[in-house]
């Protein structure tokens, strides 16, 4: 498997599209179609949000048909707590899309990000549909991966290919996502297309795998979106011998290659995390459980005690263990050690008293990880996440709605 | 049952004292001693943080025993994460405390706050506990307050009177926490006295119940610290008839005077949260339990998005559905409502569109309520937090370990 270049066009039979639409205030780029010239199979994870928005019901349903050929994204406008008229108007944005694409309007997702509680200006987004579908195009992967940004500082792109089943595959993603954000809330929205031949149903459960060991695992500061959804499109284009089953020889492959992405992915986003100064890793090894070693990475990565000491470049190890310890994690008080920068600060739950001229380099990097043994098993956990700075307040204190 | 005046040492037979004994590098008062002139019967809760410190392991086994006489205090020295050695001193605090006492050991609670993974200075603590003895008496309920307190930036203290059983009774008690603090983290401690007759099978039942309707309720960064421990003496100095059984008939009157007391201090801790500008009561009704409310009321607390929203004084409702969203707790969709300040912002699931101008008085206040409905069934819950601002950052960000 090796990192290439290239948008979400990389993978045969695909085209891609960005345009503005007028949705945004700002004027960018605010609407965007990506398009796989043959049928597809899709896969998909959505928000656990109960107040879940209005194109995540009207896209769960193209996900259970298992297979698509085009994502439709706007940004500018959440279409969230917009009741009948909202599920309406995501709906009429599928059927729209799907009439200029010609393709079954249950073959089409719809995504929406933005401001929330606000009606979907139909008529430019009609337009918006109609420009985007006239532009698709090899070349339009960067404007389709501008136009799902919101308060995303940077764009998020990774693509790998691998050999499987004789053939090359690429796999390449887009990802927009910062926090939960400025207007009322962002969201993370996440897209993949491959041209591997994979069946529905093992497309979704590779999903479902890698979305729990990338976005599943990052935390900015713990706020679930009403919007957040993954869908990876996978066409076939590559010609390899379908993947029709997990026990398939090739899906330990193409889970690798899915994964290797979305951690890529996972990881800018915690980078673009509001106001972030710095880039945390949270290793947790040791645990009883698979299931312990996440909550516990969970707790210190959530946790605004430690967020703030990181921005502060102190290493308050206090706040870490003291993290884990509430998190409900089984763990061993007197046999718990702690590193920072691969500098041991606790060792059987004793402090080590490592002077702090020490451990004041490793405080000052961009990027951290962090390791805690909870001393009690062989389990552990990575999560992702970023500190919490002065600037965090400022972007979601200052705005007004 | 009324308001009073008064400290620890308002009921009868209580006597206190809070001395310096060099622990806190300030210098100010340090060290803390209540005791009652009988064996009262005592209840206690104790954090669940699996790294407790060790005096909280001491305490534990006090607590067991169902009666005691004295709480002995310390702040400057969290005595957490000090493994062998640290146990060793809280037990020789205890059985240093009740030898000057002339009690058993086993009647005796100690209690520490302050730095973590710092030896107990002992030899300090021996020569402060003597003088704490020597001072005790009925005015030194507020230098024993004062010698509880980290980083609090006001004494928290609450008295009730009322007639139980014939007989007045007062209910008394102190606290000290303004979320997890410098250095490294702080705690919460408070502590009751009361000169009510109450068994303590009785009084450990109320304790209980009485926390998880006030200091349970209480959020400030969600941090739980290693140290956290809620103690009440009930002497029956009163002379009332001892309640005996939570079916007897003056319980109710009890647990009514204890919640009381509790939920003036658990308001204050919130209200002391740091960095805190605003005081915000979450309430949420029309739950389908009462986990359910608690677990919507919670989220909505702890969400840094909804802190900030208000810090910022941004009445921004997206946030504040959407973290009942995620929470887990049962909610109709389409027919929750909002209100912030007695103003109805959201209902049924849709934005009311009021006009900030309308809303900016409410956000302008120290105190904001909101209630938060989420329309299927009839429980309710009431969480207390504050605002996060620049000044927590700064509080929790600048200190250096």
């Amino acid at each position: 498997m090796e990192k290439t270049e290239g948008w979400v066009t990389a993978p045969r039979s695909f085209v891609a599209a960005g345009v503005k639409a007028g949705l945004k205030s700002s004027g960018n780029h605010d609407l965007a179609v990506i398009f796989s010239q043959r049928l597809a199979s899709c896969g998909a994870v959505f928000t656990q949000n109960k107040m879940c928005a209005a194109p995540v019901l009207v896209s769960r349903e193209v996900a259970k048909g298992g297979r698509a050929r085009a994502i439709l994204v706007n940004s500018g406008c959440a279409n969230a707590c917009t009741g009948v008229r909202g599920l309406e108007d995501a709906k009429a944005m599928q059927a729209e899309g799907a009439k200029l694409l010609g393709i079954e309007p249950t073959e089409a997702f719809v995504c929406s990000t933005g401001v929330i509680g606000q009606f979907m200006p139909m008529e430019k987004l009609k337009e918006g549909l109609a420009a985007a579908v006239a532009a698709l195009s090899k070349e339009g992967g960067e404007d389709c991966a501008k136009a799902i940004q919101t308060t995303d500082t940077f764009i998020k792109r990774s693509a790998y290919k691998t050999v499987i089943g004789g053939k090359e595959i690429i796999c390449a993603g887009i990802a927009k996502g910062a926090g939960m954000i400025h207007p009322n809330m962002a969201t993370m929205l996440t897209f993949f297309t491959t041209d591997a031949a994979v069946a529905p149903a093992v497309l979704q459960k590779a999903v479902k795998e890698a979305a729990d060991s990338s976005f599943n695992m990052v935390v900015v500061d713990g706020d679930t979106s009403t919007n957040d959804t993954m869908i990876v499109l996978a066409n076939g284009a590559a010609g390899n011998p379908s993947i029709d089953s997990t026990e398939h020889p090739d899906y330990a492959a193409f889970l690798r290659l899915l994964t290797a992405c979305a951690q890529d992915l996972a990881k800018m986003i915690a980078k673009d995390g509001e106001g972030a100064t710095k880039f945390l890793e949270v290793h947790v090894v040791g645990a009883a459980t698979k299931a312990d070693a996440k909550l516990a990475a969970m707790a210190i990565a959530k946790s605004p005690l430690v967020k703030t000491a990181f921005f502060g470049q102190d290493p308050n190890w206090g706040r870490i263990v003291c993290a884990a310890g509430y998190s409900g994690a089984e763990m061993a008080a007197d046999k718990v050690n702690l590193e920072i920068g691969g500098i041991r600060l606790v060792e059987a739950g004793l402090n080590c008293n490592v002077p702090l001229e020490k451990l004041a380099p490793t405080m000052s990097r961009r990027e951290i990880a962090m390791t805690v043994d909870l001393a009690v098993g062989h389990e552990a956990a990575t999560v992702w996440t970023c500190d919490l700075s002065y600037e965090y307040v400022k972007i979601n204190g200052e705005y007004h709605t």
